[in-house]
């Protein structure tokens, strides 16, 4: 029995002057609307939620309450940044055994109510805690700035090559109306811009945005009773991985991205991933994730992603057009509405209702990753139509 | 295809000078030792941690790594003081979505991490944000006992009758080595203790304390292949209601729980609860929430839940004896744990391996309550040998 996609919904993503359950109605509502379906008809609210840049520490308690699902929502799940993938597999799990028909799955983030040092302070911690985090002070453009130097030196990878995902995001949200940022930017802006964490330079890393999505999901009989059109999920992948860093095998790379991906394609029955979709959404977290991420997720052979985008491969046209919507680098990135984001855009897609930013279709078939802290978690789903 | 549990641990729960992670450890190791499997065997670990108490904000993360499930754990749920119930169904509809073949649910609290004024001031939010909790200052304790004082003025129910609840509670933590209190007390200790919200006193409300628990779910394919001796899952039940509590319908019960357990029974065929269960663990984290716990479970009419503990019906030897480890009240109530914590507790019963506190066995099956906020959430599961 199969589970498919009937609506999805995204707040406009940004700095946003309203509470974290406000911005998930904004999302559910339009998710509703998709869907032509009333709160009374969804039997499971499954609410993804950091958390830790909110004050709210029981999210789940009052979007559900906010949104009219509070008889439905009997769990919170959380896997970091990977969160809202989180929730799209426990909305689905559970119309898979049949305790659901229709349920949905809410990613929210109100990212601007704790300042960043404070948040650092904590969030931080998805690393180990001990060594790296307190004693290093490595967060987040640290731990990305080790893998970007470790591509560079061991593939020759460019600050160019990684400068380029960053024009390419911000020209992609430049059409999307409900993405964070909407302005171009050039390569040279990008290389000029302040140092993070070298090599990681401001337009490298994504922003700090308040932000929800929402997607329905229902049972193949739900689908057919009300003859709507689904977008199926075909394939669930999921890893994790050590949170030491001197643990981990390699730089260049994350384990769990290459493991989910095994994962969801075993399942799909996918050998070729470029013959097998039209487009990804992938993690891009910083401009150096989306490049390792062409590579774990077989777009390219590994050390070849700088020149995948630099070919202009992984634009309109390309082999494997990634982030049409401006990715987490643009777009923005809500923590738990990221994973969710990226079926509203994949949804949007293999509709063909992406408008100005409308891919071409051959396969109707796309994939999502979504990784949480620096490959902790990750999430692969593909999706057909 | 059905899910059995064949592996059960618990920590010593208590004031506790460890980690939250160490806490985790230690019954993850019971629980793998019990199931004679090591952690390469699991193929998922679900870690459940409410955190409001604890530095850590992303403890699967920390939880995971130490315990030796860094490449297992792709998600943490959360439910408020039902977690443990929720994490116990995400490793339960994996397995039976045929994604995990062996899973683990964890559930782990570090309680006496963050003071009870900070913790008040943000764990407090599971009830209605800004009039209940902020303006009139209603924190656990004062829901709990607008339920008591609701409870007596309809029914008659007298704070003896809660003072049972304590008792029993004690009287049987006496005998369980895990139970953070371990010391019998009287009636009139309970009645003369002094009063946090009328009219519940000190001894009518469970403690603060760290704990963890593990309990490990197998496919019946796995279960048979191992020649394992299982516990099966027979109903699942959940529910969520408004976290206003000036919307919900009466005070003398938990429509949450009504509406968990006839999910539950529904699924498991289950029409007469005194004479389809031995025993019962229900969510006691104020006696006056047993006492409702019974008639919502359906074991005595509304009302009458008084006169159910006061005959003994709720002690061994009664029509359904109720938390014979302690509840949370005496053994302990560290959140997440908690729901876990009642899984160890009826395998323990249905396999006869309970010693002191071992309930005569004739349907060898049993029920779990499990309660998030003051009914926010609830959960219920069916066990059966």
């Amino acid at each position: 029995m199969r589970v498919g996609v009937i609506g999805v919904g995204c707040s406009k993503f940004g700095v946003r002057e309203c509470t974290l359950q406000e911005l998930a109605f904004e999302a559910v509502m339009e998710a509703l609307k998709d869907a032509d379906l009333s709160q009374e008809e969804i039997d499971l609210s499954v609410v993804g939620c950091v958390g830790t840049r909110s004050y709210e520490l029981m999210p789940a308690v009052v979007v559900n309450e906010y949104c009219g699902f509070s008889g439905k929502g009997p769990l919170r799940v959380e896997a970091a940044c990977a969160t809202g993938s989180a929730a799209i597999y426990s909305a689905f799990s559970s119309i898979k055994v049949g305790i659901a028909e229709i349920a949905i799955a809410i990613g929210v983030e109100k990212m601007t109510e704790v300042d960043t040092a404070t948040s650092a302070a904590i969030g931080g911690r998805a690393g180990n805690y001990l060594w790296e985090h307190h004693f290093y002070g490595t967060t987040f453009p640290a731990y990305y700035a080790m893998h970007a130097t470790a591509h560079m030196a061991k593939f020759g990878t460019t600050e160019k090559q990684m400068a380029l995902v960053a024009v390419k995001a911000h020209r992609n949200a430049a059409k999307n109306p409900k993405a964070h940022f909407q302005k171009e930017i050039s390569v040279e802006e990008v290389l000029g811009s302040r140092v993070i964490a070298h090599p990681l330079k401001l337009y490298d890393c994504s922003p700090i945005s308040d932000g929800a999505s929402a997607a329905i999901l229902a049972s193949e009989k739900a689908v057919k009773e009300r003859g709507l059109d689904a977008i199926w999920i075909e394939g669930v992948g999921f890893s994790s991985d050590t949170s030491n860093m001197t643990m981990r095998e390699s730089f260049v790379g994350l384990r769990a991205t290459r493991l989910a991906a095994e994962m969801a394609y075993r399942g799909a029955k996918i050998s070729e991933p470029l013959k097998s979709f039209d487009f990804a959404t992938v993690h891009d977290c910083f401009t150096i994730a989306e490049i390792m991420a062409y590579e774990d997720l077989g777009f390219c052979r590994k050390g070849k992603g700088g020149e995948f985008v630099e070919k202009g491969e992984s634009d309109f046209g390309g082999k494997m057009p990634v982030n049409t919507f401006g990715g987490l680098k643009a777009k923005g990135h809500p923590l738990a509405a990221t994973g969710i984001a990226m079926v509203y855009e994949i949804v949007k897609q293999l509709r063909e209702e992406a408008g100005k930013l409308q891919v071409d279709l051959k396969h109707y078939r796309a994939l999502s990753h979504n990784v949480g802290g620096t490959g902790h978690f990750a999430w692969v789903f593909i999706f057909g139509r």
